[in-house]
Order: structure tokens, then sequence, then C-alpha cells
């Protein structure tokens, strides 16, 4: 299945010059979404995964399918403030300034394996945050998944310490 | 199961006053997880639905799961301003102030039948102004489901006109 065919091209979202890829059209078409979660779990079948990590917002709706395809559990990375229990935060730097993530001190168990899922990688850099929460609770980072990868804005240089995959690469 | 053992209070979260329902240790434990999402499939397993309507962003992770049990297709209603295509928008009062959901207006099609699904139902406003952007583009709303539903707030007197499921009632 060409899975591109589901991608539909945003110009100047969310600011003027960008092109932004808009998976809608594949989450709303059931047998591209369907494809594409038993895809990317299929990678991961004969893996020993203690839980996939998503990333807020859209990394929880392949994530979630995800983990349930596999059997593991779902543990849900967000912005900062949105986590009600104890959590670690990390800070990663955007064009202008700086945002942050978090994830609850309880969610990953030491020495255990953690698949991390986002929709898009880009430049890379929350991604790279993520894999270092994981990894200051003690957790392994099995692989960073994406749905799609910009591949010119080279995501891949922060993250060449990790296995990364993607779907779907422009 | 008794899914109650999987959702954990916090005191004063968001603000001071309140007992947050944390559903995170329900998600994070593989079987709880499965056990609630293919309970919830269960309900719609003999109905038609064309798709399932997730609200940002816990109603993301339940909902995408539901609907790839569900063989349907995955539409994401988000705070104003996040989706990128033409959209349609409601607001919605808060305790001070309104907040806004959109919704893509090619996500729905006419005559179709929509399961929407939540964490949380409160007070209901949210998922009210879901069923009126679902209504506004011709669809019909099949059922409201929850995974939580806090019913001292009387959330079902503002969809009283739908039918409404929650797996777990406080």
């Amino acid at each position: 299945m060409d899975l591109k065919k589901y991608i539909r091209d945003i110009p100047d979202f969310p600011k003027k010059g960008i092109v932004f890829k808009d998976i809608t059209p594949l989450l709303s078409n059931p047998g591209a979404f369907e494809f594409a979660a038993k895809k990317i779990a299929g990678k991961y079948r004969n893996s020993k995964i203690a839980g996939v990590v998503g990333i807020e917002s859209r990394g929880f709706i392949i994530g979630s399918v995800v983990a349930c395809l596999l059997g593991a559990g779902f543990i849900p990375v967000r912005k900062k403030g949105k986590l009600p229990y104890k959590t670690r935060c990390a800070s990663y730097g955007l064009e202008y300034g700086t945002d942050s993530i978090e994830i609850h001190e309880d969610a990953v168990k030491k020495g255990k394996n953690y698949l991390l899922v986002d929709d898009l990688l880009a430049t890379g850099g929350t991604m790279a945050a993520c894999c270092g929460l994981v990894e200051c609770l003690g957790g392994k980072v099995l692989a960073c998944q994406f749905v799609i990868e910009l591949s010119f804005l080279k995501g891949r240089d922060k993250l060449k310490n990790y296995k990364t995959n993607s779907l779907i690469i422009y």
C-alpha cells in the first residue's frame, strides 16, 4: 500500500513557507490506518517491549495502537504541566527559545526496553529529549519510530545513538 | 477486572481542591489497557461506525485503539489552531471564560455514524461541543463514550440527546 497517497500537503502551516504533512487522511481511512499501525508493530514483534512511549499529541494516536497490537502498556510524554503525578522534565531547543516535555517518574522500569513513537521526525529535538527522559529513569530505548521523516532536516543526526525507523520518508 | 484499581487519585491537580483521576496506571498496564479498550469496542461491535472521533489529547489514546479494534477510521478533534486543513470550530463554557475545539471539514461524511470518545466526563461541555461539530457536518452521533464519569458533576444533563456510556463511574 502506498501510504504517501494518504498524506496531504498543507502549504504555509503552521507559518508561511512551511509545507505541513497532514496525516489525518491516513488516520481516517480504516485500511490505511490499520496497515500503518500493523507495519510498525510488525517490526518489533520479536522484541521484548515493556511499554510504548508516545509523544503528545499526535504520537498518542499511533503509539497507543502500536502498544495495543504489541500487548504492551502505553506511556504518555506530555508538554510541561500536563501530567498530574511526579515527573521528570527535559527541555530542548526550538528555532526560537525552548520547549519542555515531561514523563511520570514511575512510568519506566529500570533495565526494560521501551519503544518511542511520534508522528513526525523533523529536526529530532523532541525525540532526543524523550530518549533522555526514558534513560534518566533507567529504561533502555529499543528504537525511535516515526510515521513520517523529513530527511532533509537531518533529524537522524540528533538520534545517532538510537535505532531510528520511519514508515514514510520525504 | 476491577479497573478502579488502576485509577490514581491526585489531590489538588490541576488546582487546589480538585482531586484528579489519573488514568496513566491503567494505560501503562498492558492487561488493563487492553481490557478497557476491548470492553468499549465490544459495545459497538454490531453498529455500523464510519469513524471514531477522539478529543485531544487523552481522548486520542483510547479513541484510536477503539477505532482500530472496530476497523474504523480515527478523527482527531483538537484545540483551536492545531488542525492544519479547513476546520469548523465550536466554543464551550468553562468555569471562567470559554475554550474552543475544531474538526476538519472533510472528516465527517453526511448521514454516517460516529462514535465520540474522551477520557473523562466531568461537566460535559467539551463533549457537547464535539457532538455539535459532528452534527454540523451532517454526521450522526452514535454514542458518547468515556473511560471515567464523575457522576456528581451531572455531565449527562448536557448530553441528554445522546446515548452516553462510561466504563468507570464515580
